[in-house]
């Protein structure tokens, strides 16, 4: 039966700071750190084996891929790593901390922001400290300038239905390091959860949810790993 | 131009003990980890960029790459892992430190298996403590039962023409992280050492290795890149 493992990466610099980072590239806390390995010391406790890792380009989430793999004495996995799984882009808030912005767009508008599913905060600066279109890393790459949820949604579910599901339909089991809303992404698709609902939906940082798949990939079961 | 980087892993746990350790799967040292963040640090202050790196399946080649391409800022490139950079197999020679071994066999007798070209140590003992014929990582590999430096050599230069040759003809700069014996294969091939000179051949741990290549893939050049 296919299972999907996924991991939230664990506390990074800016979630520390309480700061916008979408697809900014923080590196993981010491806590962050350890979250992982706890991560993966859970899943060989647990007895669950995975075939095929997914991260995205990321520092945060190949960072609590591989300390957890190392823990689960599976380093040695192949992992596949794609933009697509990046975090949602937050344009013109990232790198903006969470009470600066409330102070300059108000608590109504941030909220809106937070939680509203398709719209999508001011677009980032070009240019600006935090453009990305330069980066090596996304030569080629659409960089967004800004995302809703929505619009992480919709790039995230053709890498999913390219890279993933075959290998789940295969017989893989598979184990995906990523973030908050990319993981929204796969959970609202697999647990069919609507649209007013799933930005409410917290993902916990370093807790393995288990998916146990038909071979249509129907959730049959999700869990969390730490609960079983 | 063709550009390949070969770096040799950090101290491991039995490199201190001095053990014969070939395909058994030790960590690195808490040095070997500063070997391999000094490698990427050296990378990047040299800007000798690359597009994709190729390890082995054991965890100290695995994690001397991961900690230099995160010293490089570029955990995001993707990563193909392969058994047949793997460390030369010592056969039943695996665990023991190299006093006991020369006790236990003669200093000429190890002096000949350490340094020969074409005699392999004695066969590992089935179902011993070393045995890793049962280990899930090398499902469907042909593990081999020992290994001179020759059959080293024949298992490398297969993966060699199929999957890094192809990526240095296509444009890609390739970084390679793996064994003192795999990359003597690689050197050997490139630089055309003969069998006698080839065993006398010292790699150093955590020195990246440049070889410039035309496109036909001969050496043009090969240097160590602290020594530039």
């Amino acid at each position: 039966m296919p299972t999907l493992v996924l991991i939230r990466h664990g506390q990074s610099a800016w979630n520390l700071e309480n700061r916008f980072t979408g697809w900014w590239d923080v590196d993981l806390t010491e806590q962050g750190a350890a979250e992982a390995r706890a991560a993966g010391a859970l899943l060989a406790a647990k007895g669950l084996d995975v075939d095929l890792t997914f991260t995205s380009f990321q520092t945060r989430a190949i960072k609590t891929l591989n300390l957890a793999l190392e823990a689960m004495g599976r380093l040695w996995l192949p992992t596949e790593k794609h933009w697509r799984l990046n975090e949602r882009h937050y344009g013109g808030l990232t790198g903006l901390d969470k009470a600066e912005t409330a102070a300059r767009h108000g608590e109504a508008q941030v909220k809106i922001w937070r939680r509203s599913f398709d719209v999508p905060p001011p677009p980032a600066n070009a240019g600006g400290a935090y453009d990305l279109t330069d980066d090596r890393r996304y030569a080629g790459v659409p960089v967004p300038a800004t995302e809703s949820l929505k619009d992480t949604i919709a790039r995230v579910l053709p890498y999913w239905e390219e890279r993933i599901a075959p290998a789940l339909t295969g017989g893989a089991r598979v184990l995906i390091s990523a973030h908050g809303n990319s993981l929204r992404a796969l959970v609202k698709h697999l647990s069919h959860i609507a649209d007013a609902d799933i930005t409410g939906l917290e993902i916990p940082t370093g807790q393995p949810i288990v998916y146990e798949l038909d071979r249509a990939l129907n959730a049959i079961d999700r869990y969390y790993l730490n609960e079983r």
